[in-house]
């Protein structure tokens, strides 16, 4: 094993992890605290609150799992499912599939509504499966599909399943803090995130939010949640004014996340949200003038996250590893039915900037001669 | 939210946290990359090299889970475990009786060997569980119980559980790093750690290690590990030549553990379980000589983690608060039976130095004056 640690910085232009702005990394490297130490508990109480304000929400149960984003989703279905329970979930792509087979695993009755990748799942088809199975106990879709770019519509959903007993949970990983998730305006009952998107901080949290609903479905739960980590009821004890010991925080991670909040709060959100979509925009509208045909759906496409097929039918492979070797900049590659065939390029937290898209053209400029 | 995090830096003496090394601070800021990055991915397999040599093993599937030490008791257990399985599990503190709710959780019929709090199980009494069960799927022990201070002898155990098909899982959160850890030697076939207590590295990440055997029996699972996120299946895709997209690891808290690893090899493991023994018993004696008594069974004290009752029937809260706020050092108080009757004081990793010690017996004497 090497001595030190020798790392070539790269500009993080995939899918997450984004760009970590200095001030972030310095906050991970401050001295570690005890998990019970007054100092640490009023950190993360202010790590909820930031959170609060990012989600939309007052929500009393609103923190970060102490996992990435995935162990954010299962901590959102491990919680209100229970074996046999049926879940109607959104599939449009990578992470709607793996909402699917989480659910499954724990004996989920599952109803996948399928659409293309590329499109959005169309919000009356999930309302029409809800009504055709009134006894759905959740309804799952994903905000922002990292795997393909595209920005699912929740105002319409959000306001038929406040109407029923059913509760409406929302994968806000690549949405939170670069788009509007507006959890008690839309009416969502469970939304996870993850810290290394649109927050720009280091993967490793997964920040969530469970509504009063939520809570009192869980209260009433046949069975305890099958994952003791992950149960909700252990961690408010923890959270709480008991302040009961449930497991170690990772207690730098939860710095990290504090100073990005503070970055949010500091940009404010919608100026925040402006940014991402103006940047996002700006690059959508460069791509195709260089020949890129853009994967999602016309009216849908997610600022922070674009996919494109390259120019001329291009291998997109071999020129993505040239990006990174030649010019450190990472991309992401297309997962699923579209691997091989696009690029994903996410502008996300403090990758959102002009100067980010021009250094970025101009790398493509130079593997991809315009014509 | 303020906007700068001030925090005042504690001398970490509890059950962990541990303190946190300048050098392992640094490398937790070194710039992010993505997780699928051939840099990454080259630190992630020096890391699981490390791993291999903390733990006294050659088996492949060493790595670290992307969560901390009670992840890596869950993803070890729900693996392994299935519904209806038989399991034995010894208790004699706080995580044993996790042990057991985790295996509950997951549909197993559990065989509690429970022993007071402050004893070991006795070994005899395990294999007499497991002779009365032959059916039995896993025996599960706490090699260094944190909220007793007792080390679990695990020879004659391993011993004897590997001539069946049981298998043998072993916490070794608060002993990595510390004490011997002899996986391949002992017969261990599931074991699992944290990053925050012996390898001084901060919380987030929970080091874990399967035999052959234990893969063979997950390989013919009735049904997919009831964890996704932990699925150990799947994490092997990510870690194998496949390097298939799984989840986004915490990628600094890695950088952490890489150096924390480093550090171990610097020192040598014999000569760190040395440092660990004797600065421990230099502990012990010292608190006897000032009236403290020990809560652990004399002949298996952990050196690493002191628990004690204070010197004439003193209260411990008050006194715990005030080496806190006075001197600046955190010590941790008892749980479940033990809770308000004991101190537990841990010199783990870089706290396990004789100066630490010093500074220590210099508040305690300022706080309980000698008679």
């Amino acid at each position: 094993m090497p001595a030190k640690l020798s790392i070539e910085p790269r500009l993080l232009l995939g899918p997450g992890p984004s760009p970590v702005h200095e001030r972030i990394l310095e906050a991970l490297a401050r001295p570690t605290l005890g998990h019970l130490d007054p100092q640490f508990l009023r950190i993360m109480d202010e790590v909820s609150e930031g959170l609060r304000k990012a989600f939309g929400t007052r929500n009393r149960m609103t923190f970060p799992i102490s996992g990435t984003g995935s162990a954010g989703m299962e901590a959102a279905l491990a919680n209100v499912v229970e074996p046999g329970d049926r879940v109607i979930i959104g599939v449009n792509g990578v992470f709607g599939g793996r909402l699917v087979e989480m659910a499954k695993r724990m004996g989920a009755e599952v109803v996948a509504v399928e659409a293309e990748w590329g499109s959005i799942v169309p919000p009356e088809r999930l309302l029409e499966a809800l009504r055709a199975h009134p006894d759905t106990r959740v309804l799952a879709v994903v905000h922002a599909e990292t795997s393909t770019g595209v920005r699912q519509p929740l105002d319409e959903i959000g306001a038929a399943v406040s109407r029923t007993d059913t509760l409406l949970l929302v994968d806000a990983v690549t949405s939170l803090g670069g788009l509007p998730v507006e959890v008690d305006k839309i009416g969502i009952d469970v939304c996870y995130s993850g810290t290394q998107k649109c927050l720009g901080v280091p993967p490793g949290l997964a920040p969530i939010t469970f509504s009063a609903r939520a809570m009192d479905r869980i209260a009433t739960r046949r069975a305890p949640c099958q994952s003791w980590y992950l149960d909700v009821n252990l961690i408010a004890a923890y959270l709480g004014e008991e302040r009961r010991y449930h497991h170690t925080a990772p207690i730098n991670m939860v710095y990290a996340l504090h100073e990005g909040l503070t970055m949010v709060e500091e940009d404010g959100l919608e100026a925040r949200w402006r940014r991402h979509a103006e940047v996002g925009a700006a690059l959508q509208a460069a791509m195709v003038e260089r020949g890129f045909q853009l994967f999602a759906q016309e009216g849908y496409r997610l600022p922070q996250l674009t996919s494109a097929s390259l120019p001329g039918g291009r291998e997109e492979g071999p020129l993505r590893k040239a990006l990174l070797e030649q010019h450190g900049i990472e991309v992401g590659g297309g997962l699923g039915p579209a691997k091989g065939k696009i690029w994903r390029v996410g502008l996300m937290g403090s990758g959102a900037t002009h100067q980010v898209v021009e250094r970025l053209l101009k790398a493509i400029d130079a593997l991809i001669p315009r014509s």
